[in-house]
């Protein structure tokens, strides 16, 4: 273990976390708000800087890092950057519990947005910031950030954090120069945000809310652009006007594509995009998940509160697959009390996510796509055995390792998940009855399986609100203090996407070679 | 495709299903029962008899089967079977409509034991003998029945046949004197069945069946052994004493074990079976499954309803969680109504099922096994490139193939599962309140995800009773006809562990090579 260049990249990451606090320091300032707040940003930005700066000091015998070193490092940022991310909210008073404090700051990196606050009117404005910040941050990956900024990291080591941290089964095309990439890449992703809240801002503001227009459009578009999530007013995005929803859905599907496409398009090679078979089955999945929603809300097998128009239903049933799909989890309705067939698809959308090298979580279409192909070519094998399977994904031709990298990803996934939902079983919440007041008026519902099974699955796939006693209208906040552990280690297992963290608590990995 | 030679062997077990129904027959005029009854099994007798024996007027070209026509006739002959199999009950009337009956032979053969009987106690003794028998023929496989009693059958082909049928990751090392072997097999099949029944008798008989002992002992043993799980009188096992709810725990988790483990024991190789490192993670499991529903249960961190003595307590944790972990299905209590910790474990032990080459469904120990096993590697392999594994499993070297297919099984098996929760989904009985009676009072349910999930997991496991409105104490009757044809291919893929079915309609399967 070369423990003091893993020190000097860990010390660098601590530098860029307490400027990036800068931000909301100054949300603070021009807010006005009492000492308590600006301390709360203060006080962190000195200790990571200070942390930072002696990590500096150890001069490492050799540069390189091996693959294990790059795996355990980032799940190892990913836990330091949220325990001193969640100084802030403690120091301020917004979230006075420690573990609360973590939980809601680990959701707000992997881009997952499950809250553990009940009454966010009473949050603070530099506190609103700094979530929201962070998913714009998580979103397309801290080390991926840093990147940008460290010279020396341009060596092979950097890839192995890339490949760490980035989603999805491959690495895209596009790392061979990997600094400049990641360069088009961010700036890709800062015009996009920049181009929605430009958009965002011809809207006019929400009622009750006048004057926070352009700061309700850069929070809006930081949880877009992460796909992360966190809402600040009662409702999630219930109150936003129509005009608004249809941009947050369309932008979500936005940043729910590969980012690599938008990059072959500035480059002009729109036929590649056009010929891109993530992208059609991302349009195929999106597209069947928005009518099955709206048919099972048109139809009205069951019954369900909500009285809405057909444009409502078509709305509520664009915004909640966009939201959901994409891992986002902002929500425009109780989509909770929605019929069974238009929560099941919805479930399954949580499940597979977007595309892979995209902000957002879940398996990733390309993953599904290859394990259906991979399963394909199995059945196709059994029928004739002289079979020779010419896989191919995305015009390559796809080995098996990459099929069964998939499969046993996907093994995991599951393993993983249903690991938290028993361990989810142990809290005294179970059982509890909850008072849910939503758009669809007042109801009490009960703490049972499917809100331990959605909840385990909202935290893996980093999407946020979960169903029944923890659904859109709900949070996190009645989940014992072990539950929110294991929900944090879910949702970082879940972004990183599960080899790092099993890798960072391997004591393999810490043995010398 | 042979397919004059698939005709004859589909022929010659159409025969042998008409064969085996005389044992219903007998029971039919044993009892008295009126002469539809009898007619009941005798029109399928005369039917099934006279379609066999045109089919073996053809002469096949050749004898040899390739792989997949192999997949390909299991998964049909188990459609044939069952769709003759439930002619009786219709006859009859004790189940009137044609796909209810379909479901209930279905749910026989594959040793689920899932019904759709709402008043078991209008149900003939004949046809209650049918479905419990079904169970007890189903257990071993309907194919290998066959091999013991055709002669021809001992050449390759009935190879590709005990594959497709056999349950778990590979067939046994005993297949080598296939014959010999499936004899054996069967003769301790049979063995263990009669010492159970023996055992059985000698308990009183349940209060309020006192001239029934000897037919439900034997009902009983047939469950058992072919872990199906189906009841015949109200309550499942509530009513029997504590006696027998012991014997028939103890022959469960026997029945759950690999058979060969059985012939090693008779040909003297007790240490080769102390070493079996499927046996040892059985035993891991079910010992903790039953230590975390029993401190579940002590703990009462969450109310339930029963009342239970500290033996009762013991006795229905060893007694749920040996009947759901073999995937059998029989209840000596409402498990419905446990604290969430309990029927989590419940939920995560249907998944996993009992041993490969027992009579059990599920995922099977072995695979759990391997996939963790495999996992593991990877993880190692990403910490250090040059690690070389040595994957052993039962002494025997681990080839990546067989991990591969365990992964691509267990990718599988999640995708057909949450597929059946989603056509379930489509169901008019969604939302709808379901009145229970069991041990622990009456009580109101909502048919809500967890009845949808634990339905499609207790049919593909093969388990049979679910959770929530499709408990212990419900039954399977509320779902729609097309629910209901659903879970019926659920339960053949679950039986055949998929591939057998996906072979047999995939289009490829049906053109020439």
């Amino acid at each position: 273990m070369n423990y003091k260049k893993l020190g000097k990249i860990l010390g660098k990451i601590m530098i860029l976390e307490s400027i990036l606090m800068i931000a909301p320091l100054l949300v603070s300032i021009i807010y006005r708000e009492d000492w308590k707040h600006k301390l709360a940003f203060i006080l962190p930005i000195i200790a990571l800087a200070a942390i930072g700066a002696l990590l500096q000091l150890p001069k490492p015998r050799y540069e390189t890092l091996y693959q294990k070193e790059g795996f355990a490092l980032t799940a190892m940022v990913w836990i330091v950057m949220a325990l001193f991310g969640a100084l802030p909210f403690v120091i301020s008073g917004d979230i006075p519990n420690y573990i609360d404090a973590c939980f809601e700051i680990v959701s707000g990196f992997t881009t997952t947005g499950a809250s553990i606050i009940n009454d966010i009117t009473v949050i603070s404005h530099s506190a609103l910031f700094w979530r929201s910040f962070s998913h714009w941050i998580g979103g397309m990956g801290i080390l991926v950030f840093v990147l940008i900024f460290i010279p020396e990291s341009n060596d092979g080591s950097a890839m192995h954090l890339l490949r760490a941290e980035s989603p999805g089964p491959q690495v895209g095309k596009l790392v061979s120069k990997m600094k400049v990439t990641t360069r088009i890449l961010y700036l890709i992703y800062l015009g996009l945000t920049v181009i929605e809240i430009i958009i965002l801002m011809l809207d006019k503001p929400i009622p009750g809310y006048e004057g926070e227009k352009f700061f309700f459009s850069l929070l809006t578009a930081f949880g877009c652009a992460g796909t992360g999530g966190f809402g600040f007013i009662p409702g999630s995005m219930e109150l936003l006007s129509p005009f608004s929803q249809y941009v947050i859905s369309i932008f979500l599907i936005i940043f729910g594509c590969n980012f690599a496409l938008y990059y072959l398009i500035l480059i002009g090679k729109v036929r590649d995009v056009m010929k891109s078979e993530e992208l059609k089955s991302y349009a195929a999945v999106l597209v069947s998940a928005v009518v099955l929603v709206f048919v099972s809300l048109m139809w009205r097998f069951e019954e369900f509160p909500q009285e809405y128009t057909v444009e409502e239903m078509f709305r509520h049933s664009l915004f909640q697959v966009a939201s959901l799909m994409t891992t986002t989890g902002f929500s425009s309705t109780d989509y909770n009390l929605w019929p069974m067939m238009a929560r099941t698809v919805i479930i399954l959308i949580m499940f597979i996510g977007a595309m892979a090298g995209s902000t957002a979580g879940g398996m990733k279409i390309s993953r599904i796509v290859i394990a259906v192909k991979g399963a394909y070519v199995n059945v196709r094998k059994l029928i004739n055995p002289r079979y020779v399977p010419k896989m191919k994904f995305e015009g390559k031709s796809l080995d098996e390792k990459t099929v069964n990298d998939v499969f046993s990803f996907i093994t995991l996934y599951f393993f993983i998940l249903f690991a938290a939902v028993f361990l989810l079983s142990f809290d005294p919440i179970n059982g509890e009855l909850v008072t849910v007041v939503s758009d669809a008026g007042e109801y009490v519902t009960e703490h049972g399986f499917l809100s331990n099974f959605s909840s385990a699955l909202a935290c893996i796939s980093n999407i946020g609100p979960a169903m029944e006693a923890v659904g859109p209208y709900a949070s996190y906040a009645g989940f014992s203090a072990f539950s929110k552990i294991v929900l944090i280690f879910t949702m970082i297992i879940g972004r990183l996407e599960i080899l790092p963290v099993l890798i960072l608590f391997n004591p393999k990995t810490w043995k010398r070679i």
